[in-house]
């Protein structure tokens, strides 16, 4: 007999998330990982782009503590499963295995809010298709310099909050040299979950990434 | 001979902290750990206080790579000194004390910019006088409810960017039954860099504590 010996929390986790992929693949699922800062607007940007989506989409609500996220999610009518870390500043693999056995994620895309956190959660593997780093204009142009690992392995990057451009000293350039620079062939998107600007765009491109995925 | 077994290492950290703490009481100096999120205008928040506080006062730069922040600071003619974490999402009191090295610290009040996290820092105790906590108004009046863990630590809570509060939506009601439930003694200042607001009644009482503790 063969002893498997994880040598460590990380090597655990990723044997984990390798399971929940091949697992969603067969469910002709799609996973998307979302980290940002507290206050980026995770929760609202899921919600708008759920209301363009033309495909059944399920909610992850990663906090700390409390549901307010959550209830927010679901007074939308959306499917959603809270995740407490209690303390914890990122989810892992484990905790998303078993949000998935509460919630039918068949032909579904499935939102994961991750804790708000621009640095912790980039390091772990939850199963997810791809991260999307979500940043917001308000937070500054310099993010991409400053908190590099998340941006270097986003599958998408969303600046939000671009409502507010004309009232903070936000320089495009200089944001777009930093995502470039980390990660040349990603794609941005510029949106605002108040005025919807952007919201189509982005919304479409998922759908693509969607339908590629299960037509594969 | 008896050997000092560190248990774990919290109880490390919290060792050197407490010689941080004692060191900085005889050399008459008071040090604030300032933890936010990212992009809640720590920095442009520490070089205003120091504009208006009459005090000697140095700057220690927490940053998770990059020396954007400290470059800014210097660039105020204010002496400062960057700790540059390598990927850590929190400053220890190991990297303080080596901090404090370099750095004249006799008769002044310290500004330790802590890494943009708003959940990891809480947990190390650094040496600090104490922690102060900043939320920008863009990142919503939720904030206590969803990290409470530094609102109900901190000495201090700052608002910050109260200037944008007409162009977004946030309930200061909200926001203070949060502060209050959690810390119901504690100050909050509401501030903005960008027009100076609230920064003269802050720099105020922040010399105050100072005074108060040199003329202990």
């Amino acid at each position: 007999m063969k002893i498997k010996v994880l040598k460590d929390v990380l090597e655990a986790n990723n044997y984990i998330a390798r399971k929940i992929r091949e697992e969603l693949a067969k469910r002709q699922a799609m996973m998307i990982n979302i980290i940002g800062s507290p206050g980026a607007g995770k929760t609202s940007f899921i919600i708008k782009t759920i209301e363009v989506l033309d495909v059944k989409a399920v909610v992850i609500e990663g906090d700390v503590t409390s549901d307010i996220d959550s209830r927010k999610v679901a007074s939308f009518g959306i499917p959603v499963v809270q995740v407490n870390t209690g303390g914890g500043c990122h989810l892992n693999a484990n905790m998303i295995d078993l949000a998935l056995k509460k919630i039918p994620v068949e032909n579904a895309v499935i939102f994961v809010e991750n804790v708000g956190n621009l640095i912790c959660p980039a390091s772990y593997d939850i199963g997810e298709d791809f991260k999307l780093a979500i940043c917001s204009v308000p937070e500054g142009h310099d993010k991409p310099f400053k908190y590099p690992a998340i941006f270097e392995k986003a599958g998408a990057i969303v600046l939000n909050k671009v409502d507010l451009i004309k009232h903070v000293d936000f320089d495009r350039d200089t944001f777009y040299e930093g995502v470039k620079t980390l990660n040349p062939k990603v794609s941005v998107f510029e949106v605002s979950s108040i005025n919807g600007d952007g919201i189509e765009e982005w919304g479409q491109w998922l759908k693509s990434q969607f339908m590629e995925k299960i037509n594969r």
